[in-house]
């Protein structure tokens, strides 16, 4: 039977661009994952952005990257859902390809957000509900804080093994030649950095960046023969909303759509989440990684801080998660960062993770969240 | 065999809400398609929208609908492609039935232009070239003054004939409860108007507002037995780009995007442009209506504005043109009128256009453009 697969990966590496336009971060990443997939060329493209309108003063980047990539007269719109927006337009390819009606989609993640040196914050936080958070000044930052100071009360978790979350990205982003921090920290420099919003401190947190990364989707009889990388199926694809606001949650600290999403998508698959190889999880904040886990299931409610403090999460553990560096290590391209957690998990499944290479993995779960999983999109793949 | 079908359709007038919330004016028409469709509940939710992030720094509207709407834990995302942003959203909802993923998709359109009073077609030009155009001025506005100026040069074409286009949107918008401007108007009016934009007056350009529009997917199967009105299957898609800045194009005055989707969704549909019975057309100027009945080959170039005079787009005519007012007579809720503009084909379709009825509609060509149709998107619908 004919599957969904991911022919070609390309990406630029994360950082500050500022000599760079949007439309040509984004249209190297699409000729690298054009070329990796031997050529072949997109009927559709389907992008991930979501600051281009507010910090580029661009919209319609359809018919700007087209244009620009040489793929002139190419199907092409935008799909916005806050950090998921890469995760969104690469389900759209999905459901695209799927349909029979696009035989070959390639979906590109791009966010270019040192195009404005003021009031980022304020334009991510467009994001959270407007009328009711973001006007009181609640960011996402903001709420992240509150929800670990919630965690650490709850669950008596100890401050200290939040660091493990931190250690282990930057550890992992030594060997990413793309992720934007490549040097491991030691325990004091976390324990004395600056807090960002209490108890959050700045290793706790994300740096928001340029990038763009994109994969190019087919159906597996029609990929190219003579690629040098295996092909990776999608296996598996959910997307799940929960209420905009945080405060409209009966219990902030359960990610109900991340929990939902994970649960869909490996049903779809046919498989339960313990049977992946390893998780591309959205490490926007050290707390999101611990609820991430425990709305996957990975771990009883308040107890995932228990798994990064064993060592599970490493790559040597028996759950690996952002292996290539997650958001902390790689940096956090937000409407970008759903594609390069695709882009991740395919490097490991094609074995070409370099020194950060897992022992033969056959199957990744990669999720991404718009805010506190308001939005949860979910993909299994899987090496055919 | 089973086709994706329209089961509901629901809209709230378009005009000036400063009374209204962005989530509240999308909320009542998707209760108000849902109803429509016999209560049908969706598993997914395509929004279309340009203006959310800059106008009421709202983004992630996937999740802050699907949550106001009692939906919670949906599918939810936006669809951005500028004014063809709705007809997006629909292309993507038609696709994910048809994948056979989603069983019951719905898609909204919404746009709340008046949430702001300053620098409007400025948040409107993000849709040109950000570097190349808008930053210049070179806003929409201006650049249809400088196609129509070129086309009366090139074509000889009298001045005075652009009127039957306001004329005829204005006629039929009486007609039509949910269109902003529902007062026919004079030749003398029009002859008098005030220029926007040399030589475009205030009757050339269709009012941007605020709108919401929704329509309910579903396959033919699935379809409540009992409804009181006709389905309307999609039965043919499309979406092309062209350049994203006009003065790329080589003949600026062909739009060759709109072309190009009208023909493929014809050839999907089985049929020629000829044999539907109305065109919906997206005449946000009244050049673009010009030039978009000549890019589907309803008029040889340089021609059209002869249908305009000879009666020929009059709900009487041979080929009836936006047949509840347009977006001239309608407004331009921009995001969302790619969804009025389909559920407009609907009422036909199902016999329900009141005194605007055509005498018993089989088939509608339905064309919404991003930019000067840097984005075009075109579906074919058909009457069940």
């Amino acid at each position: 039977m004919s599957r969904v697969v991911i022919a070609g990966i390309g990406q630029i590496p994360v950082g500050e661009f500022w000599d760079v336009s949007l439309r040509s971060m984004a249209t190297r990443a699409m000729l690298a994952a054009i070329k990796d997939a031997g050529g072949m060329k997109p009927q559709a493209v389907y992008i991930g952005n979501l600051l281009a309108p507010v910090i580029s003063h661009q919209a319609n980047l359809g018919a700007l990257l087209t244009d620009n990539a040489g793929l002139r007269h190419t199907e092409a719109y935008t799909v916005e859902a806050a950090g998921a927006s890469g995760a969104g337009a690469f389900r759209l390819g999905y459901m695209a390809v799927l349909s029979g009606y696009v035989d070959v989609a390639l979906v590109v993640g791009v966010e270019k957000f040192t195009d404005w040196t003021d009031g980022q914050e304020e334009a991510v936080a467009q994001a959270a509900d407007s009328d009711y958070e973001a006007v009181q000044g609640a960011t996402f930052t903001s709420q992240a804080a509150l929800l670990m100071q919630r965690y650490l009360h709850e669950f008596k978790a100890p401050r200290e093994t939040f660091a493990e979350f931190a250690l282990l990205a930057h550890d992992n982003a030594v060997g990413n030649p793309n992720a934007m921090f490549r040097k491991p920290i030691r325990r004091e420099v976390y324990e004395q950095a600056e807090l960002v919003s209490d108890p959050l401190n700045m290793f706790d947190v994300a740096p928001y960046a340029d990038g763009a990364a994109a994969v190019l989707l087919t159906r597996s009889d029609l990929a190219p023969k003579e690629l040098a990388h295996p092909l990776v199926a999608v296996a598996g694809s959910s997307c799940v909303t929960d209420t905009m606001a945080l405060h409209d949650r009966p219990d902030p600290l359960n990610f109900l759509a991340a929990g939902f999403s994970v649960e869909r998508a490996c049903r779809q698959a046919g498989l339960m989440p313990k049977d992946v190889d390893f998780f591309e999880l959205y490490d926007a904040f050290t707390i999101y990684s611990a609820l991430s886990l425990e709305a996957a299931g990975f771990a009883p409610r308040g107890q995932a801080w228990k798994l990064a403090r064993d060592g599970s999460l490493s790559l040597k553990g028996h759950l690996p998660i952002n292996t290539l560096g997650g958001l902390k290590g790689r940096g956090n391209p937000l409407g970008a960062t759903g594609v390069y957690q695709i882009v991740d998990a395919c490097l490991q499944l094609r074995g070409e993770a370099g020194t950060n290479q897992l022992e033969n993995p056959h199957r990744a779960l990669v999720q991404a969240l718009g805010g506190p999983a308001s939005t949860a999109i979910t993909h299994v793949l899987e090496k055919v």
